[in-house]
């Protein structure tokens, strides 16, 4: 190209090309307007509220808010408005139809900080049911028994080995945590055994039938487990309490199943036995009877896919919150976006979702202070 | 700062620190030689090794491949030289000790191509024992029935539900393919429960316990499956045919629960049970009677945690080998590296292990054409 | 392995090994405690020391707001103790040393609703230099022309450039805009290159000597368009009001290039030139002179190896908080955690650092409102 | 929901939805054929055609193969057919157009084992233009003179600090290299201050005018740096030899940086400037000159956008490879999908387009393989 004076019209043309006129609705990024009195030290809600316009994943982190409001506030038709067979679901203290809440998290989330807003919720019997994975079970348990640590990401594992300290990410877990979770369960696991076949040789092959309940389940174990650990801190003791229901199809697949495992030694030529069919069952019907459907997940995996497979049962989830720091590229469940979903039928079309993307941690404090702990709830 | 023309000693002493003597054990980083013969059209292994000094993930590669390699052509004992109760583990053809291979695979990679590669491991018994997420059971008997699309990351969920198109990342599963596999599994859950109610009326309540085998659990469900598919192309086909248990404890987590969901109603007031207790047993107790362990993990969540957690019961595996794209920054176990697994006795402190940070199916078809498929194989 | 009932020693070790007493320094995790009356709604202050203890990224996100308040409260010496020589770097209002806070971000936050927060921060002097890409830059100014809109991540791109709208992420910018902003700053070039070509032909080849300013450098023009922009809104209208440079290498990527070449055509021969020489002296001659060095690095890229290069020239920042979504595996620099840094001596061996791994747009409008904006400024 | 027989339609109804018949020019998923006989082993290119239908990532690193095999196969019109004024852009050896290809990367690739790779594709003309980071410039030079080693993500920054190694993720570089470096660029910087005086002494002011080269740019010192350096395993020597410009508009970012900052000094009150308005010019000419362009960008940041803002003046690229590790979440530049330059005419709407999401270092070299180096090259 010659350095000849014309302007360039190719480029001139692609670089200022007109514009359609903006559409009325169309609406302004704009972000915290700092002359407002409220605009310091800002309170959770005012902060989300600034965030809604800002864009990325700000404006993701308000909509998540708006979506959980929207699923928690829901107020359907009264109880006596209903024929008898529309009478399932949850109903509001009133008798209205309430939204039912399935809330999934990761293990890993009990381990942090975060267990007392879970707690929080389920004390407050914030959610319907929930979806864990076994390290979401055992280490709320353990957290009653003994605490967890802070660490750092960088820590050797040699090192921590030959101390006896186990990682997760920047926390610590001494491993005479388990030793102490090994004393306190096994009693437990012997009276489950003893239950199991006191039923069995009382039904004998009936025992199996669905309306025995002989066959402990991973939700009937763990509701035990809450009843036994009998602490205000925990999460199960709560669930157990409000009857929130927690899954766990994969309970053995953390200390819990080597607790089963070492267990299958001690109680030789017995065993006993978790079946996760009935556990399928009932959280799928749960799912079926609910009058609204509200997904907010936390995390990836098991716990993700359980609670979308359980609302296909419905015809989709009315309201998704996802959360996660998975990606959609390489194809995995955990990094699918709601759409993704929609196409399954495990939310509806016209369902309202949203996936933050981000580490749970950092944004659930805050979504949880904007939204259910907004105001000091009126009763336990 | 005045603009005088002083060096600045500061700055030049920050920039221009003298280091240290390099180590003669350094490894200087290069790259592909193409000036060789070798350098056009290359060949896996000439890639791969090539790969090993060009740092970054390219060296992780390289090194996954080695451990790879290092795992599948290790070679201990003779059988003969062994004391009767040091008898356990895999031993190859003439009767030497070999590695036992964990392989765990997410539900996506079956749903993949990669469906090909895992089949080809398990048909040439390249590894010992697979644990697979709920989709990594179906998806493979499904692919029998009828075929799964390309598709694209950004189809339209709502467009795709319209069609029955379930998108699975940027595949596509026709919903027929999972009506058909409906048509395919019920007469075969008929037969699973008949036996179980028979085995059941056979032995009453001691058909619960550990020597028993009337209640059906996820593993055998899935070894049973594969016996009915009786299709060369299933994973599941010839894991039954080479006896490699494939391990999914959260089996109902997927079409597959759907469906003994549906049984729950046709068989009531009978019921299937799938118990989950046998089976982490059953995997703890191949990871404790291995000579050596290696774990080849394919993706996050259950799989990869329940690999690491059934090698703990060895304290340790001595090889390992994760692919995927979590990150640590989240706490999550899906991110970890393996070191966090040391520090838990899950991967010896002397053991040789790598994370590749990549989408699977990105790496492993290379990496098996590296390794695994480097030769071909000398029988079926 | 036979069922017998003998408990697996080689397990049972492994699983219940003894660690080591607790230390004392040890920090147990907690979350918030919702019995105490600021557990509702909460304030950013009371959000952000809750989630110190909290783990992962909670963690993270509290260290950098501690970080964050080292940096701005730092308090050296008077500068009447010091010598002539040493009177470098920033002081306070009461002549006391303060922490040079370098802060750097990406183009899209100006895009983003964070443009308030940023432009508060050089409203209120709470950084001392800016490094900015190209866009970071004119975004800013085209900003006050027209205003930026809310969109969709998943809008097709087919449509939007019909249509003339730019898509950032989920943001809409009309073209429009970068045509108003053109009609803007033709004038202006117009004018520099006037200013460059008298000062040249009154200087000759003196022109180009450090201390001429006939030559035009990035820093220079984009304190130019601050002063004629004119307007409160604008982050650069406060940098050139409040003496707070902001350097940008390569400001010709982007609109203010594309106008730049045009003007090449509009100017010929004659041309109007921006030297990056001069602007590498001042961004590093400000980290020589800084008392205390502190970097804020908000997103990857050019802007965060930037500030980071001209700390060295000081051997080492004394405060470090990046905020990203980049990963080290790939070895960007991006994605580089602060000890890479510390090995380059960018960031000193004993400083505050901290890396949060999230979007920019998530976190820092709560870090604000936890440190900068806690208090209402006394002043403008 | 009560335990009956009764078979739930709400839930059979969206499980067991028809799909429409699957429409005929849907592809199937499927992978390696293990019983043919290239499978083994295998060869890059066979490799890669397999992975065309695997899915995920699979399948997009097959299509960015196919997209560089068009891009480089492309042959247009004979330059006797032309017009004078439509002879521009890029001509093969027997005079038919060819695609302008614009290749970006980032600094830590040069580091790597790719610079090999890449310093391939310029030998042997592969690519017409480059735009890269600093780095990715004075690292090509550095390793002429000493070389990068391999070491480890997690080595602490504070030993390797007091070693004087600098860590560049799994990389090291001894500080010495960078004192090596200084010795040979400040007689070059001292020769080219010399001529930028002289011209500007012959020219006065009009030695800033367009026509005139008396002002160093940064590409013109990059070549010259090239040409200096006169070493076969150099890209930049390459890239002088063949005319093959190499754009780096903040060429201060780095060592070169340094070197000109204390060159300042040195030279004071004399200054050697670079100018990045020429550049712009340069780049944005070639693009508009090119009868197609193509871009090949190895990761994010500056160069990615660069090169896209380049092709924005002649309303968009006609091919388009991406290779990264970014997400479009946090709405950066780096993490946009090739859909978001659509929507800003740097993507032509029609042209052939994909994203590879993955570390360069994993991908490229099996890439360069199925491709560019599919076959030996006839001649240097």
């Amino acid at each position: 190209m010659s350095n000849s004076g014309k302007l360039p019209g190719l480029a001139s043309d692609a670089v200022l090309k007109q514009s359609i006129p903006v559409p009325e609705d169309f609406e302004e990024v704009k972000g915290i307007d700092y002359s407002q009195d409220n605009a310091y030290n800002m309170r959770a809600k005012d902060l989300i509220a600034s965030m809604s316009t800002m864009g990325f994943q700000a404006s993701s982190l308000s909509k998540a808010c708006r979506i959980i409001d929207e699923m928690r506030s829901w107020k359907g038709k009264h109880k006596d408005e209903l024929e008898e067979h529309e009478q399932t679901g949850e109903f509001d203290d009133d008798g209205f139809q309430k939204t039912t809440i399935f809330m999934g998290y990761t293990s890993n989330l009990i381990s942090s900080g975060l267990r007392d807003t879970l707690r929080y919720l389920v004390q407050h019997k914030m959610v319907s049911a929930i979806v864990a994975s076994a390290g979401g079970i055992e280490e709320d348990l353990i957290k009653v028994l003994a605490p967890t640590y802070m660490g750092d990401f960088s820590l050797p594992g040699k090192g921590l080995r030959d101390q006896g300290m186990n990682r997760i990410g920047n926390l610590l877990v001494p491993n005479d945590n388990y030793c102490r979770f090994e004393e306190w369960i096994v009693p437990i696991l012997d009276k489950c055994l003893e239950e199991q076949q006191e039923a069995m040789k009382k039904l004998g092959s009936d025992g199996l039938n669905a309306d025995s309940d002989a066959i402990w389940t991973p939700s009937k174990l763990i509701d035990r487990l809450g009843k036994e650990i009998n602490d205000e801190s925990s999460v199960l003791y709560w669930a157990h309490k409000n009857k929130i229901p927690i899954f766990c199809p994969a309970l053995t697949d953390g200390s819990i199943g080597d607790m089963l495992f070492f267990h299958t030694f001690k109680a030789s030529p017995e065993q006993l036995r978790l079946d996760i069919v009935s556990d399928i069952r009932k959280v799928n019907s749960m799912s079926m009877a609910a009058s609204r459907a509200g997904m907010i997940i936390l995390g990836g995996g098991l716990i993700k896919h359980h609670i979308c497979n359980a609302c296909l049962m419905r015809n989709g989830a009315d309201y998704a919150v996802y959360i996660n720091t998975g990606q959609e590229f390489d194809g995995s469940d955990a990094g699918a976006r709601p759409d993704e979903a929609v196409s399954w039928g495990k939310i509806k079309a016209d369902a309202h979702s949203v996936k933050v993307y981000a580490d749970v941690s950092l944004v659930f404090p805050l979504i949880v202070a904007a939204t259910f702990a907004s105001e000091r709830p009126q009763s336990k």
